[in-house]
């Protein structure tokens, strides 16, 4: 059995994150830490957990986590980072929830995230941990940067198109749309079922912290750097991401519906629909794919493409342990392959 | 007191124009029709009217139609146009809130609508009913084709950029989300609370009927014809759209913020909010008011217009009210002046 | 016209008073205040009041507000006590939507409420203000206490059962529903969407401040002290409480429907619906609307009664005009006779 | 492997079975049936399933169900009876989780059912498939009658304190509240979102289906006829029952926590909260389990029991596995030991 440890389980990532591995056939739960709630069982604040997860959230103790083959962060921003050096010395593979490692320009992530990065030293070392792009560094990696909810849902949606050098990047439009889990569980009247029902709203239209995480690995594939505008948007749901994507081709004749099966055939946790479909979040809700639609409307240069996820498990948590799966060698579906809950 | 006749009153856009009339300080109302329901009290059907309004539904009955200073059409797709001519010999004024009369292309109506047109002599006659573009037409006319919701968030969001040539007309995306009653009250598996709650998707990518409606009017106002790709998305709650606008703009140095204030400055039902603000559908819920923002996000060239409506007020039954109102030259606020219900 | 104050409007009781006072044709607000926000304009808050509520937040100015002909206060319990011996010796009328006078028996509202009261020798001079029992000393009274929103489903629902001696007072049962907007708008982990929405709960089983308020109303109207199991729930949605009542008849003889119907025959704000009905918490939402329903299932000597209101209207804001309405001899349904929204 | 075949699979009971039939580690899926929808494919009907299940509904074939091991009817009442004398000649399993063999008394049944039983002389060999009372029978058992969702929360709820004498039976108050998933999946204006989204309604007052299913199975425990108030609840949520049960004790002095934990403390799939405890829907959604609190609120001779499920999995589908798995002696909680989706 694996060992493992989650750090900060008093999110939402982190409850997903707990379901998901006390069911994982692979995985021992060694520690739940957080310092705020440290004594409170983890099924008195998760009453779906009650049977399945027995422990306590404890204080975070280096000794306990640096025996663990496997630690999980599913912390604020700016956390992880503080711990990082010690357990990666101690051999602990660590799995970072938050956006701690994801983006290589030390100095651009110091000023979205508005803080200076306690050990700038391991960001080159982390792999981003998208195994559609990234999976034989991941199987060597001992620092993984789990990406964004958003920049999956995108990343998966445009790759193909701009690997394929397809579309005009300069002009590339993200419209995307999201559950309010991915705001957290904070007290927040912002939050507040009274607030957020029965509404729509975009959100950080002037810039959002997602941005550069995209563009990043969008330009890794693309012949000059990407120009895109990012749009999120408060949805009136719970879990789920529907990423819509405009982007212009070069050449109207390619078959992209071809190009996108292709390029995902092999991937287990990536599902091309079939020419003219329309994705639903709820067809993923709970489940750790990503289901993709391409549309050409009225047969003009504009592609659309449908991208949506479950914020929670292929936005987070579900991918995390794909990487952890990839990591330790062991079956890639391990303890991830659930059917999305409908309705 | 004005005579109203509503038609077809079964549907959603049916019970708001009847709350909304019923309060109405210079309406009486004579009859609210449905071949289907006749002889059901309407406060039967919809339990918020009782103690409001009083009468059953009725057979159609051209006698007492043609007694109405002003007939409101509530129906269908493809009703109203075989009973406006007999109503217009009679002098009545006629608002149909469906699609009949929107098209001023025939063969184009017919084909996105997939019938003949019954009254093609009446649609050159018929005035678009959008105030904000439309108002001396509209105090003129005898019958007014009232605008579809989405066409209403949208135009009135890209209206003043094209008005004033800022834009490139060619590649405009208009990324649009809606409430369910959006698709009416039918019964439909679709549409169930089941299957449309805690969910999002992207529908009718490939063409939507609101397409050709939003170009025509836009058309207007641009130098060349507009390329417009327009992605409708079903969002989980009842009420509202966000029409969220992309377009490129020609000129960097305009103050988008003015331009907008300006345009809309003697408006009563759009409300420009401040620079970087975010539009919440909940800020219009029940309000026959359109919030508008714009941002042009990292100050690159592309524009991005957030625009909120009720669908069923400002998309629908108020704008046909505030039709009327200007028709029969009363205060154009009157009986549509409320204020949205927060939460 | 009216001067009118408002302190405490930043929650879900304040913008719903504002919504209703800024609409009504007698009032004109002079303040609106708030200690935390004092500056922040209202509509800032509420999006939903641009353009119809054009004050900002102040800091509570006893000059001012003893300048108003009425003061509402929309505060937590605990926050009017502390006023209203100022304001009352000044000549303004006091309506307080919090618990602070609600209670006769001060030991006992010590006892729930955690606190002492502050001006003890005043609660007997409150009048509790539901007008369907104390319409004529609420034209007389200074100080009005505003029922809490469980009492007033619930007692409007007991009324006349237990007025009329039919009920065995010792086992009343109240299965009472309410949505989120109940619990206020604070910032608490507890009322996120992601923690409310699609789930069902009861809470306060073992004992809830507004059982000793409905006990002290229907105990002046039995025979003996009423024995009531009080049950509230917390239910998916924003607005409207759906109370279940259940009380054994000892003669089941009596025509319950006409004894309701009778009763309320001349109460504007009670509806009594047709005997079979199942009320819906929509059919009130947004209006000041109780709507009632009798049954006695499988004819046994079980009555079960169905009330519905919206919180935040009859069961606070709506009825606390209703109280200012009759205080100063307006027509009762003026400002509060909207029409609820449905969908 | 088990082969199994699945009749009428087009609703939710149909969809979550196969949801959890499809990751049963011994169940091979044969055939699911639909006369409507044969030859769609099962994944384009049901989006989660995509990848999962990959077969299409198929006419009802004599031979193909013949040939299963277990055959399950996800059917309207009054289907499976016509099937069943066929499948159980062939020697076939069979669970019904509609309601044609529940009651035992066919009069009874054919008048609340409003149909004729087509085969009354296989009602008493049917075992009511609730494995906490009928374990052992169901272990023998060639024909399943699975219970209903509201008999479900509602029997598990009273069980302990019918058992033991402790009850005044004649007396007992269900107060039940269902998502609407409970409602199933047919084209029905009522189950819309626009007509049940924030909104709450009893229904079914006067008498409900569910009523003489749940007496018939708590007379068997009682010393006499049950006298049971059962008011069913439509909750604005898709999933989840919150039973609120009321009965007067007649000795104060027992103590029914430990009453309740030692009768359930064997049970996989009912789970005995600590005293003081709420429950959540939410904690069971996706799940097999019931949890059960105990409350006498102000120490009173009431007892409030609140008692909640998943209908589409305790109430249905997952009990019909469990079922299963009790009648071929695999282990119990095979297949359905999920945890439940939170958020």
């Amino acid at each position: 059995m694996i060992k493992v440890g989650v750090v900060g389980g008093t999110g939402y990532t982190g409850v997903e994150l707990l379901r998901l591995l006390a069911k994982h056939p692979e995985v021992m739960l060694a520690a739940v830490t957080s310092r705020s709630d440290a004594g409170v069982l983890v099924s008195d604040m998760f009453p779906n957990l009650r049977g399945h997860v027995d422990l306590p959230f404890s204080e975070p103790d280096p000794a306990v986590l640096s025996s663990c083959d496997v630690v999980f962060f599913a912390t604020p921003n700016g956390v992880a980072m503080t711990m990082v050096p010690m357990l990666l010395a101690a051999g602990v593979k660590v799995i970072d929830l938050a956006a701690d490692f994801r983006i290589k320009d030390v100095s651009l992530w110091n000023k979205w995230y508005g803080m200076s990065h306690a050990c700038p030293e391991l960001v080159d070392e982390a792999v981003y941990g998208l195994p559609e792009i990234n999976r034989d560094n991941i199987r060597k990696a001992h620092l993984i940067a789990n990406p964004g909810c958003y920049p999956t849902a995108t990343t998966l949606g445009f790759l193909p198109l701009i690997e394929s050098g397809l579309a005009d990047v300069s002009q590339l439009i993200a419209d995307v749309k999201s559950g309010v889990s991915g705001a957290g569980r904070k007290a927040n009247v912002a939050h507040l079922l009274c607030e957020t029902s029965e509404s729509m709203k975009a959100y950080g239209v002037p810039g959002h912290r997602h941005l550069p995480e995209i563009c990043q690995t969008l330009n890794a594939y693309a012949d000059k750097p990407v120009g895109l505008t990012f749009t999120p948007h408060l949805t009136p749901m719970m879990r789920g991401i529907h990423a819509t994507l405009y982007a212009i081709v070069v050449d109207r004749k390619v078959d992209l519906q071809m190009l996108y099966e292709q390029r995902y055939a092999e991937e287990p946790f990536v599902d091309v629909l079939p020419a003219g479909s329309h994705p639903e979040t709820r067809s993923v809700k709970g489940s750790n794919l990503c289901r993709i639609a391409i549309h050409r409307p009225q047969n003009s240069d504009v592609v659309v493409i449908l991208s949506v996820i479950d914020n929670l498990v292929k936005g987070a948590a579900g991918q995390a342990i794909h990487n952890m799966n990839i990591m330790l060698d062991l079956d890639e579906k391990s303890g991830i392959d659930n059917i999305a809950l409908l309705p």
